[in-house]
């Protein structure tokens, strides 16, 4: 298709049109034509595969082994755990049968009636009930624990408001399920897993999260604690990024998975599950980028640097190619991604807008005069400042620019949010700031009664309760006036 | 759980038994709670993941670009391709309905009738059908071609018959869908991936391949044409262990997929398909294994080598370490996954018969006598020859042995092959030879009638019109006599 040079909706017109026009035109995804689904097209699955990639070395390190269960339920597993029937019950996908026939008529083509399952199976929202019924299998004795296995795969939620990777009927994800010996055990791993998320997220996608517990009222179906990491998008709303959940025995009970202990008695087995979803490109969209279209932290950028030749003929692009050639080399041997883009079926002017607009971090650009002169423009993407710089050494400089990138979009980030955390007392002064989005650090009782009125009155929530932030004994509930039992983080959130 | 000794039905005695027994033992897979579903352990994973990254880097390599299209199916697209659906209707999972909810007694979870879906969706059991609804969309001129998209994902058919990796009714595989400008370019790019298959699994899995192309009855629902990589197992069956598709304008018909040319006139687009699926650990197993465990090439061992001690007491253990573990160090810094295995709970004769079982390529022990002898014992899984050799060059001994096993257990694997193919013309000596397994070269004069009696009276089948065996001229069919067409590779297959 001729390309066309692909305006965004401002984000300071409509933030929420900015977003889903940045996902159709930077490539990332589109809608499928089954309700709620995504296509993750090329450039966005090759941000995915960096995510997946980089998890799952983090994972490995901390002793973890990928493994893969079916994707079908059998209804009667699924509703062994109450609780977790109860949160996830409203949005299965059910399948009822096993084949289809061409209809009476011979025109179409139907069900097959007589192919009906005596047992429904249910697309899996998630896996506990699966991987519990397995583990009684696995485990025996003290010797077999932990387990600590993890899938990459795709689950489906039939969600009724759908936004592309923040909300999808199906989407990729990874999850995470422990088994352990004791209950310290468990709340360590899960404990341990949020902060492999957040460091994850922190370090490679430049997004700062706050990490924390959640209320009972926001826990996982069949959790009793359930951790999390809090990202602020740039309208100030959270995203709630990444899950780890401490089951307790709730699941070993279900699915009666006991342990001989070393005095040969028999324990239920304690549990734990995380999970991060394509929702992380949601995160890593909204925070960093701009009315120009993306911005990519390097170190997930599919292309960390474009190369664009600006030539009047093929004469002179075969000099600039080869007079940039050697750095090209030395960047690639540096492990950078770097694309050199000669196309001659597209002016310059549209191949700027389209790299700024797929958040390449970083440009350089080579005309004529630049090769008499021996120089070289870059551009960083981030703050879309550029120079015209000597050639020689300019395979150190990109190295460096990617670094200070990495840095500075996570900084920006990082400032952007903490200048919207307000700590908040006055609950008129929140319903009436809460509009313009922003956490707010707020003492509460820790009832579900509050936290009902808080979302019935603003559509806020509780995030969580917060770490890292000082929990100032003898406030009171800003609704109840009660005494607070603890401060947490409220916000609106996708 | 206390482990045993796992002994295994020796492939003498009976084959199929011998692989079920190993692909539960060596902790590969095992039956899943939904009919003809398995579950993948870590073990059998790992494996899987080494193939998977393998694959990915070829096709990579290739140009080919990684996405993601939704597990779920419309009916109606499915139905538009008259010969797809022919071929996928009777194996179909049909979602119905998008809701479970509590029964009117209370006491259990009911499909919701109130969330019947106004069209039924299929669980993809193949995607082209979804892709050429989306791939129009992506092209509309011949600048946007060509196409080259792949995903990794989980497919069901729901097959009648199963047994674990080699027919499940889920599998994961990756199937890669391009669109061409050309026939020409469609065809090259079938036979291009019919290639890298071939190459990677001789030299990656170290499995020799027969590649050809598929009888017309053979060929893929939807296909003009079927490429195939024939393997033999050790009971001399055939595995077809990957295909490619040279779809023709079918599925750009179907679904209106057209491009304007150069001269600005629309054509239909051209298609090729191409997929391996855990199928192929199916092959792993079955070609290389023995009646001790599995044998692994190295380049698909999880743990490529075994180090274990062997000492009184613990003052001994730390002298066998710390003479050890340099040599560890060199080996994993030469990229080699090494396991030391001091546990103490096991005896190390278990500890043998586990790594054989797992197929360990290279096991090294390490005794109170060789620490005074400065020796070490090296065994090799693929002969289990061992040696007592000296400490001194260990580390290049294991590189060395461990190429040499790759080389070895391919070439070990082509003899047993090249010795069960037989060139075979008359049909009474086929029915008898048949019933002893291995692949048969025959004139076939290229009709459906010959392929089926063939079929009825031996339950073989025509495996592929292969590539780089002599096509004699002159020769006649020898089930009806006529002339024959071309020679084609004749088998009994899983």
């Amino acid at each position: 298709m001729a390309k066309e040079l692909k305006h965004l909706t401002k984000r300071s017109d409509d933030y929420s049109q900015w977003y889903n026009d940045l996902v159709t035109k930077a490539d990332l995804a589109e809608q499928a034509p089954v309700r709620g689904c995504m296509i993750i097209k090329p450039y966005g699955y090759a941000i995915w595969e960096k995510i997946q990639a980089g998890l799952d070395k983090e994972f490995k390190k901390l002793g973890v082994q990928n493994a893969y269960f079916p994707l079908l339920i059998p209804k009667s597993f699924f509703a062994r755990e109450a609780e977790h029937v109860e949160g996830f019950a409203k949005e299965s996908a059910v399948v009822t049968h096993y084949r289809l026939k061409t209809s009476e008529n011979g025109k179409g083509i139907v069900v097959d009636p007589d192919a009906k399952l005596d047992e429904e199976l249910i697309i899996r929202p998630t896996s506990e009930t699966m991987i519990w019924h397995t583990y009684k299998n696995w485990i025996h004795s003290w010797r077999d624990l932990p387990i600590k296995c993890n899938q990459w795969c795709n689950v489906m939620r039939w969600e009724m408001r759908t936004r592309p990777f923040l909300r999808t009927s199906e989407f990729l994800w990874q999850e995470g399920h422990t088994a352990h010996a004791t209950y310290e055990e468990a709340v360590e791993e899960a404990q341990t897993m949020l902060h492999c998320y957040a460091d994850f997220v922190e370090d490679v996608m430049a997004v700062p999260v706050i990490r924390g517990e959640k209320s009972e009222t926001e826990r996982f179906a069949g959790a009793l604690k359930t951790y999390t990491i809090e990202a602020m998008m740039q309208d100030g709303k959270a995203l709630q990024s990444g899950t780890s959940h401490f089951l307790g025995q709730n699941f070993a009970k279900s699915f009666d998975v006991t342990y001989l202990n070393k005095d040969n008695k028999p324990e239920y087995v304690w549990a734990t599950s995380w999970g991060v979803s394509t929702r992380l490109m949601g995160a890593l969209i909204m925070v960093h980028s701009d009315d120009n279209g993306l911005v990519l932290p390097p170190k997930l950028a599919p292309i960390q640097v474009v190369v664009i030749p600006i030539n009047k003929n093929e004469e002179q692009l075969k000099a600039i190619t080869a007079k940039l050639q050697p750095a090209i080399d030395q960047l690639r041997e540096l492990g950078i991604s770097v694309k050199y883009d000669d196309a001659d079926n597209k002016r310059p002017g549209f191949k700027f807008a389209d790299y700024e607009l797929k958040g390449v971090p970083v440009r350089l650009v080579m005309g004529g005069r630049d090769l008499e002169n021996n120089t070289i423009e870059i551009m960083r993407r981030d703050t879309l400042e550029k120079e015209n710089v000597s050639f020689d050494g300019i395979v150190e400089r990109v190295k460096d620019m990617l670094d200070d990138i990495q840095r500075s979009v996570f900084e920006k980030a990082r400032k952007m949010r903490d200048s919207k955390i307000y700590e908040c007392t006055n609950y008129d002064e929140f319903k009436e700031r809460i509009k313009d989005g922003g956490f707010f650090l707020c003492p509460w009782d820790g009832t579900a009664e509050t936290e009902a009125k808080i979302k019935e009155d603003t559509q806020a929530t509780i995030r969580c309760i917060p770490y890292g932030y000082e929990q100032k004994e003898g406030a009171v509930d800003m609704v109840s006036g009660k005494p607070a039992t603890s401060w947490v983080i409220v916000a609106r959130a996708y």
